[in-house]
């Protein structure tokens, strides 16, 4: 029998968190309730902002606030003339973390995935195609997950690049094959985005 | 770079909760924008109204919403005329879930440590004593954790209970030494409440 259906209700709630059973989630709310409760009455207003706030970058699809990300508004990401194309904005932390890159940025927010009936247009290449057109990009650097999706998603994306005259390179099998790019260390991240190639059709 | 600032002031906020690092508030802000924004929203009210409305149980001081917690409020937990004194709220859900134990509680919210300046009056032993006083209790069974102070609060306690001439048992040390209540497996704590000892003064 628990003592209050408040409590009960938060450890509920917390099982939202990725990662957190009943144990876990049991430690968070009588960690909150006994040593936090300032902590946890930011985290609570800080989540409904972000919950109701943070939408979709125009230009890139990342999660942000504003009409265009932090990385879209910066004037000196332009220089490169790059665009680095990933599949989810964990990654863009990633690949950030490596000081590799100084270009911009292209979120698919997942891969193809036809059998899902998730093609193309899920994954954001209509708005991609209209970058190609309408920009100066020298590169698209396909950085896509080293797994059977990401390759396929790869080379879709690479035939689109090649009807607009646009080089495509995908960064270098450093990274490990069936591994998720989000978990991959910094120095494999480097070396594979040193030595990417230019995918040839 | 980040892309977004209240998304970095997420990930920060989401660090008050135990064990959660750089990385793990990372997964859980992203899960939560991707895949779960209702689980986020729920979370954020829950929260709120928790760290707000829990306060404490006005005879036995573990976590509640109302003036008496769940347990205290309930007259079939009265019949047994038993106190269990424990260190935590979370040492309640342990017990409750062994099935050995139908009496009430009452929680210390902490030990006595001297060097600390933790005193009798700040875990709520002037409270016990009145409830000593004016209460029909039979037996007051000392469940604090098996560590130094755990053991001398326990000791402490059980003096008390002698000049009340209220009977003062230990749970066994089936528990054990140094470690936490709270993560003892129900059957070593089923066992340590059948096999405890009265204490001799
Ligand atoms: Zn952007
Ligand atoms: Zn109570």
């Amino acid at each position: 029998m628990q003592t209050s259906s408040l409590l009960e209700s938060l450890m509920e709630a917390l099982r939202c968190l990725p990662g957190v059973g009943p144990k876990s989630a049991q430690r968070m709310a009588f960690h909150l309730l006994q040593r936090d409760r300032n902590g946890g009455l930011n985290l609570a207003t800080t989540l409904h902002q972000a919950m109701t706030a943070i939408g979709h970058c125009e230009d890139c699809r990342t999660f942000t606030e504003q009409a265009r990300c932090a990385i879209c508004a910066n004037p000196r990401r332009q220089h490169s003339h790059q665009l680095c194309v990933v599949e989810t904005p964990a990654d863009i932390v990633a690949i950030e973390q490596t000081g590799q890159y100084s270009g911009r940025y292209f979120v698919l927010l997942g891969h193809l995935s036809p059998l899902d009936g998730i093609g193309p247009k899920d994954i954001g290449l209509d708005l991609l195609e209209k970058r190609l057109a309408n920009e100066q990009i020298d590169e698209v650097i396909l950085a896509t997950n080293p797994t059977i999706e990401g390759e396929a998603t790869a080379n879709y994306i690479a035939e689109i690049c090649d009807e607009y005259q646009t080089v495509a390179t995908r960064i270098a099998h450093g990274v490990p094959i069936g591994g998720e790019l989000e978990m991959v260390d910094g120095t494999t991240l480097s070396h594979s985005f040193i030595g990417r190639q230019k995918i040839e059709i």
